[in-house]
C-alpha cells in the first residue's frame, strides 16, 4: 500500500484529458505549488515509550513484532481520507504513533492490554488502514505513548461450519485472502468494498462495512454471527445463536466499537455460496427522483439484485460510475444492476486436507444462491420487469461491465487529483425514503455554501426496505489550505446532515471525524451509555482514546 | 384476559378424551386435590405505598389512572408462565404491585420515572401481561413499594409513512388493534406469535419477540427501525436511517431491555403489503433429522415459505401441531409451509382523513411482497421442489388449514391440562445448524432426568442461514408441589442448555426465570457492560429490578 495514497503504486492512474480539461475549465484547478514528499522526509516526533516499556512490549509478543523503524511509523500514521493524504504527502507525520506492535494471539493481545493499561500507554488497533474518517488518529496527550496494534499477523481462517455455512476468521484477514481462503470450499463472503483490496476483517467489523453487493449479501454487520473481543478488563465471547431473546444483542453492541471498547480477535461470519454465474447491466432513468422510485421499488417488491447503484444526474454526465470512460458519461440517471447466482450444479467439496469443523458437505443446490434468489435469469426478469415499469430504459451489459472493471479504481484516481491540485473527497448518510430529497438537497447546499462551486456528485448504492444511503464524491479546487478547506466544508455537511435527520454515517464509520456529530446524532443519554460501557471495559480509557466517543465533560 | 389463565374465559376448552386417556395412562396424572380460588380469595399483602406517594403518582397521571383496587392488583401480578399460573390459581398472590399506573404520554412516563427514582418506587413496566418468564416479578426489596406501569392507555397508531413502509405506534396498542389500525393502508406488521391476542408492540420489542410467520416477515427487533425510550436520566431517541455505521446500534441494546434501561414510549415498525393469498400446507418427512435437513436447505437456498415449521415424531405423533384433531397426529414428521403474497393488483389507496405523514400512497405492486417473495403460487413451487428432494411428502392444504385454525389455541389447552393435575410448559432455545442435535439430545436428558417420564416434544419454527430455534413443550403429572418440581425442571434444562452452547431463549425473553443461565451464557464481562448501563441510565435501580440483570455482587 502506498504509504501517502491509495495502493499499489505500480497502479496509478494517469489523469484522462478530458478531466483535465474538467478540472481547468469548469473548477480552476492549478497544479499545487508544493509536490509530495518522498516517505523519508516525513517529519515524525521522537519516540515518546522509554525503553523499558518498550521492552516489556517485546517481552509480550517477542522483540521482532515490536517496530519503531522510521518507516514503520510512517506506515502506520492515520488512515486514507483526503486530509490524511494532504498531511502526509506534506511530510506532516506528527500523529505516527511510537511504536507498531503486532500480537500473534489472542493471548498476547489481551496481555498488551494489561499491559497498556496499568502503563497508560495508548492502543490503536490497525487491520488495513484505510480509514477515511479519522480512525486512527489516537490522542496521545495524558499518555505515556501510543501503539498502533496492528493485527497483520492474526491472518488465519480458524474453521468452516458447512452445515450452518459459518466461518471462522481471525480479525487481520485481507478481504481477498478471505475469498481466497474460501474459495477451496466453494464459499464467499461477498463482501466487495472499495477498500476490498486491503481492508481486514476485523476492520469491517469494528466500523460495521458495507459492500458493493449489500443488496445481495447484506452489511458485512448483517455476516456476523459471533464475535471475541479482547478488553482490558476482559474477554468477551458473543454468539450462541443467529438470533436470540436472551437481551440486549452485545454483538450490535462491538460491531461499530471502533477499537473504543476493545480488539476483536476472532470472527464467525455467516457465508455464502460463491457464484458460478454473473450478470452486470446499465438502464438509464430520466431523473434521480425516477431512479430512485425504481430502486425503492426494488427494496420493498424484489426480487432485489446483488449489486444496485444509481447515479444522479452529475455523477453519470461525469461518469463515474465507469471510470474507464470517464468524462462522457452522458444524460439521464445511470442505474447499475448486478446478478449473481450459484452453479446450477452441486458446489465443490472440499478438498482433503482443509480445516472443518462438521461433517458433511455443502448442501447440494438447484441454481438457487442465497434465500430466494433463483437463478440469474429468473431474478433478473423480475428485476427488469420492475426497473421498466418504473420508466428505466435497458442500456446491456456494456455499463456493468465497465463499472465492475472499474470497482476498485476511484481511490486510484483521487490521487492524480490530488497530484493535480483538486481536492477529491467521499462522504455518506442514509435515511428513509421519504426523507431523502431533503437530505440530497441539505448536504449539496452545505457544500456549495462551503467550497463555492463544486463539483458535487451522488449515488445511492445500499438500499433497504425503508431507506437507502447516499454516497457523495465532490471535486474542488486546492487553495493555499487545502486540509482547513476541506475541514471546514466537512464540518458544514455534518451540521446539515444532523440538522436534516439523516445518520452522519452509512458505512465509514465515526473516528474523530465525525465524532461530535455522531454526539449530536445520539444525544446526551445515547453518549452516556457508551461513555458508562468505555468506562466499564477500558477504565483507563487506553482503547482508540478521542475516536468515536466524546470524552466525559466533568 | 382470564386473570388465572389464558384469554377469554369463553373459549375455555375441555380436553378431548383421547388427550385425558393419554395423561391417564402414559403419565399418570391425577386431579388436583386442591381447585382454583376465585379472584377475590387471591391473597395480596396490604399496599406498601403511603398515601402521600400514591398522591404524587397521581399528580402526574391523574386519580383515575392510579388504581389500588383488589382487582386491578390481582391482574398485575405476574405474567403467564406454567408456574406464575399455578401460584395464581392457589391464591397466592404475593408479587403483586401496590398500585397500577396508567400514564397517558411519553411527557407523564419521563415525569413517573423521575417521581419513582427519588422516592425509591420500583417500576414494572406492564404491557399485555404475557411474560412467560417472569419478566413482571420485581424484586420489591429495599424499596419504598412497587408499581405496575401499565401502558394500555398509549394504544395510538401516530403515522404511517407511505413511501417508507414505516408506520409510528405507541407501545401500549395490542397485536390485532395494530393489525386493524394498519389494514385501511392495506399493510400488515406480519407479527403473529402464539400470544398475539393479548401481547402489545412494546413488549414485543423489549422482550425481542419472534411471530409464527418469522420466515417471512422477520423477528420483531428486525422490524424496529426506531425507537423512543424514557429513562429516569432522560430520553433516548433512536434511528435515523434504517441502518447506519454510526457507531454501536444502541437500538439493538433497547431490544430485549424487558424494563431494565427504560420504558419504550414510541415504535418506528417497518410494515408490509398485506397479502391477499395465503396457501398452509402439510408435508412428511421419515425423521427429525431429515425434516431439519429439508429446512435448513430453505433457509440456506431459498425461498422461504412466510410460516415454516417442523414438529418431531413425538409431537407429531401427539398431533400438537393441529389442536383440532389432537391425539392422531400420525407418523413420521409433520412439516407445515405457509405462504403469503399481496394481492397482484394495487394496493388500497389509504381512505382520506386517515394520519399519513408521506405524500404519495404504497407503491403499485406486481404480485410481490417482501423482497422477492413473488407470488404464492411461484414460492410455494420453489420450495416444494426443495422439500420434495430432501424427501418429503405433500400432504395438502388440510393439515396447514389445520393448523391455521389452532395457531392460538395452545394456552387454552395449558388451562384445560392445568385444571386436570397435569404440568405443562413450554421452553425455548437457538443455536446453529451443527450444535442444534447435540442441544436438542441435552433439553430431553436434562427433562428426563428431572421428570422421570415426561412427555416431551419439540418444533423448529424459525430457521436461518446459519441456524434455527428448538421449541420444546412438556407435560408431566403433576406432583404435590408443582411449581417446585417445575422449578427444579427448569433449572437442570437452562444449565444443560448453556452447557450444551444454545442461547437460553430464542424468542421467551430473560425476565427472572432465565437470568442466572442468561449471566452464565454472556460471562462476567458480558454481564458488567449491562450492569453499567443500568447503573448510568437508571442509578436508583427502579426499572423492573431482580429481571434481566444480575445485581452487582460488590
Amino acid at each position: 500500500m502506498l504509504w501517502s495514497g491509495w495502493g499499489d503504486p505500480a497502479l496509478a492512474r494517469e489523469l484522462p484529458e478530458q478531466v483535465r480539461a474538467l478540472l481547468r475549465d469548469f473548477l480552476g484547478v492549478r497544479a499545487p505549488d508544493v509536490p509530495a514528499v518522498g516517505l523519508e522526509s516525513v517529519r515524525l516526533p521522537p519516540v515518546a515509550l522509554p525503553g523499558p516499556l518498550l521492552g516489556a512490549l517485546a517481552e509480550v509478543v517477542g522483540p521482532a513484532y515490536v517496530l519503531t523503524s522510521h518507516e514503520a511509523r510512517v506506515r502506520h500514521t492515520r488512515g486514507k481520507s483526503t486530509p490524511d493524504l494532504l498531511r502526509m504527502r506534506a511530510g506532516d507525520g506528527s500523529a505516527a504513533p511510537d511504536a507498531v506492535v503486532l500480537p500473534g494471539s489472542h493471548e498476547e493481545v489481551a496481555e498488551l492490554l494489561r499491559l497498556c493499561s496499568a502503563e497508560r500507554v495508548a492502543v490503536v488497533p490497525f487491520g488495513g488502514g484505510t480509514s477515511v474518517v479519522g480512525g486512527l488518529t489516537a490522542s496521545g496527550s495524558g499518555f505515556a505513548g501510543v501503539i498502533a496494534l496492528d493485527l497483520g499477523r492474526l491472518d488465519r481462517l480458524r474453521s468452516v461450519d458447512l452445515e450452518s455455512l459459518v466461518a471462522a476468521f481471525e480479525p487481520g484477514v485481507r478481504a481477498p485472502e478471505a475469498e481466497r481462503l474460501l474459495a477451496p470450499y466453494g464459499l464467499t463472503l461477498g463482501h466487495f468494498p472499495q477498500s476490498f483490496e486491503y481492508a481486514t476483517l476485523g476492520g469491517f467489523a469494528a466500523a460495521r462495512s458495507s459492500g458493493q453487493a449489500s443488496a445481495g449479501y447484506g452489511r458485512f454487520d448483517d455476516m456476523v454471527v459471533g464475535l471475541t473481543v479482547a478488553t482490558p478488563t476482559g474477554t468477551l465471547d458473543l454468539g450462541r445463536a443467529p438470533k436470540s431473546a436472551a437481551g440486549p444483542d452485545l454483538r450490535q453492541l462491538m460491531l461499530g466499537s471502533e477499537g473504543a471498547f476493545g480488539v476483536i480477535t476472532s470472527l464467525r461470519l455467516r457465508v455464502r455460496r460463491a457464484p458460478g454465474e454473473r450478470r452486470y447491466e446499465g438502464w438509464r432513468f430520466g431523473t434521480f427522483a425516477e431512479g430512485t422510485a425504481a430502486v425503492r421499488a426494488l427494496a420493498q417488491e424484489g426480487p432485489l439484485p446483488a449489486v444496485l447503484r444509481l447515479s444522479d444526474e452529475t455523477e453519470t454526465m461525469i461518469g463515474l460510475a465507469k471510470p474507464d470512460t470517464i468524462g462522457s458519461g452522458g444524460a439521464g440517471c445511470l442505474l447499475i444492476a448486478g446478478y449473481e447466482s450459484p452453479p446450477a450444479s452441486t458446489a465443490k467439496s472440499p478438498s482433503p486436507g482443509l480445516p472443518a469443523s462438521a461433517s458433511g458437505g455443502v448442501p447440494p443446490v438447484d441454481g438457487q444462491a442465497a434465500p430466494g434468489w433463483g437463478s440469474v435469469t429468473a431474478r433478473r426478469s423480475g428485476a427488469a420487469a420492475v426497473l421498466a415499469r418504473m420508466g428505466g430504459e435497458p442500456l446491456g451489459t456494456e455499463p456493468g461491465e465497465a463499472w465492475e472493471r472499474g470497482r476498485y479504481s476511484a481511490p486510484y484516481l483521487r490521487d492524480s487529483l490530488l497530484a493535480a491540485g483538486a481536492t477529491v473527497e467521499t462522504l455518506e448518510t442514509a435515511g428513509f425514503w421519504a426523507n431523502l430529497p431533503r437530505l440530497y438537497d441539505a448536504v449539496r447546499l452545505a457544500l456549495a455554501g462551503a467550497l463555492g462551486s463544486p463539483l458535487v456528485m451522488c449515488h445511492i448504492s445500499h438500499v433497504y426496505e425503508s431507506g437507502a444511503s447516499l454516497y457523495f464524491t465532490v471535486v474542488t479546487a486546492q487553495e493555499g489550505d487545502p486540509v482547513g478547506q476541506w475541514e471546514r466544508a466537512k464540518e458544514a455537511v455534518n451540521a446539515a446532515i444532523v440538522e436534516a435527520g439523516g445518520t452522519i454515517t452509512h458505512h465509514h464509520g465515526v473516528g474523530r471525524d465525525h465524532r461530535d456529530a455522531y454526539a449530536a446524532e445520539l444525544g446526551p443519554v445515547g453518549v452516556s451509555i457508551l461513555q458508562a460501557i468505555k468506562a466499564r471495559l477500558d477504565p483507563a480509557g487506553i482503547l482508540n482514546p478521542g475516536a468515536l466517543i466524546p470524552p466525559p465533560t466533568t
